[in-house]
């Protein structure tokens, strides 16, 4: 990918693949760039952007040229639409999704496609409570880490060039196992979620009032509680024993933090929220 | 408070003190504001300061021509000061503090005073993980919401005098029964507290290259774990039972989404997340 490539397909863009699509083109790295979605009044409202040379009316039509194709639809939706453009690929066509599960789909993707293409699953770590389309934008995967989940039977060259992709985003590139990848971001990502839906079921309980006047602590711990359900259920569901995991350990940390409180044991308290705090330090600014 | 006084002073200023100083002089609130600070070396540092007229080197010094006393100590120093401050106050001064506790400061100090003074206990909900009083400005606690917590034995000119002070400062005064407050507290800011530094405790478990994968949810999820312990641990301790007994309902809620996703009950786990969505949809933006 790095030079400009004749055709890249962006399937069911959304926040991501919308924004795929506007980099693509900001870094001109394609000739042509075509775009399919399932509902026609979205292919209608996306022809009229710069971002889209031809919006294709089917799956075939869409990927028939394309040495690259996206799959950004939700995670539920990815294994399936790869069995249906499958026929219809170019002979050694390169297909990635942006799905933040990995294991499920790139075994299934990778069978689905058989011989007719190369699939490499793809999770940019970019992303916002806000969904659609027209939220996204052309630096919106620059700094930002993206995993690249090639399976041992994966072509190293498709595995490649599917990195080299996301690095002319801006991307930083890590390459892992698809179940090593499903560990990472049970932590950092899908368990956050479950807390901050969690913390805003309990303040759900509570006189409505009460979040007039909360702080930035509150609302930045529920942020991510505005995400889609519909995009979040299948991420459970597919990385359902890695989600789990990472809840009990939360459970038996924050059981550890409530037996100090109750006990009194105020030095522990304090230890504890330092370690947490020297963690927390070691983000970036 | 609506018209200008002669004098007010703050104690132990950080980043909430030096706020309401700089917050004072900005709107001509008092001919003069008075600081004292229990270190030389924050003293001297101070005395530079354009929102500060006087930097007293005793309490008795501080206090002694002040009709209004803000005590901006951590929770643990607020009672012995409003003790210490007893004898030298002005006929019908009014104390009063910031601190994330009520329940405890407001009886302790209201019996420290006597008929020395007037306290009522005040708790701006502003703050950041950023604690020093080179941080502070005049706008800081604008649009935010300020608790004032009398006692039944308070007299309402006091209070009165208090919520108005705060208005001043451009906040939206709740009044509120100390425990009542404590209470709410527990939930809105306490509990949050608590979860971030627990999954920063299980993060800092892991390898360390994670945290540079993670997106805007693990970063917002953390970010107050990044607060001064030494602030928090007085927090915890006095307000502990309300603090467990909001870690109850947060372990009880976490327990119900965790049932539901090992059943792989989906339906339930959508609905869960549109409920919190729903409330976290209520935020101002």
């Amino acid at each position: 990918m790095a030079t400009q490539v004749s055709q890249i397909t962006v399937l069911s863009p959304g926040l991501l693949g919308s924004s795929v699509a506007r980099a693509v083109r900001a870094r001109n790295m394609a000739k042509r760039i075509v775009v399919w979605a399932h509902r026609p009044e979205r292919r209608k409202e996306i022809s009229r952007q710069h971002w889209c040379d031809e919006v294709a009316e089917t799956l075939a039509d869409a990927v028939k040229g394309a040495s690259l194709v996206v799959i950004a639809a939700p995670v539920d939706y990815i294994v399936s639409l790869a069995g249906e453009i499958a026929p219809h690929l170019r002979d050694g066509a390169i297909v990635t999704d942006v799905g933040s599960v990995k294991g499920h789909i790139a075994r299934k993707a990778h069978g689905a496609l058989g011989a007719k293409g190369y699939f490499v699953g793809s999770h940019p770590m970019a992303g916002s409570e806000k969904t659609s389309w027209t939220h996204g934008t052309a630096d919106f995967f620059e700094g930002k880490t993206c995993f690249v989940t090639p399976l041992e039977a994966t072509a190293p060259a498709a595995a490649s060039a599917v990195g080299t992709f996301w690095k002319h985003l801006g991307m930083n590139v890590v390459v892992v196992d698809p179940d090593k990848h499903d560990e990472i971001v049970s932590f950092i990502s899908h368990l956050p979620m479950a807390l901050a839906s969690t913390l805003s079921l309990v303040m759900a309980r509570k006189d409505v009032a009460w979040r007039g006047y909360a702080g930035g602590g509150l609302r930045d711990m529920t942020r991510i509680a505005a995400s889609d359900p519909r995009i979040w259920r299948p991420i459970f569901e597919q990385n359902r024993s890695a989600v789990l995991e990472a809840v009990k350990e939360f459970q038996n940390e924050l059981k550890v933090l409530e037996v100090a409180i109750a006990r009194g044991d105020w030095d522990k308290v304090t230890a504890s929220l330092d370690r947490a705090r020297t963690y927390r330090d070691g983000f970036k600014p």
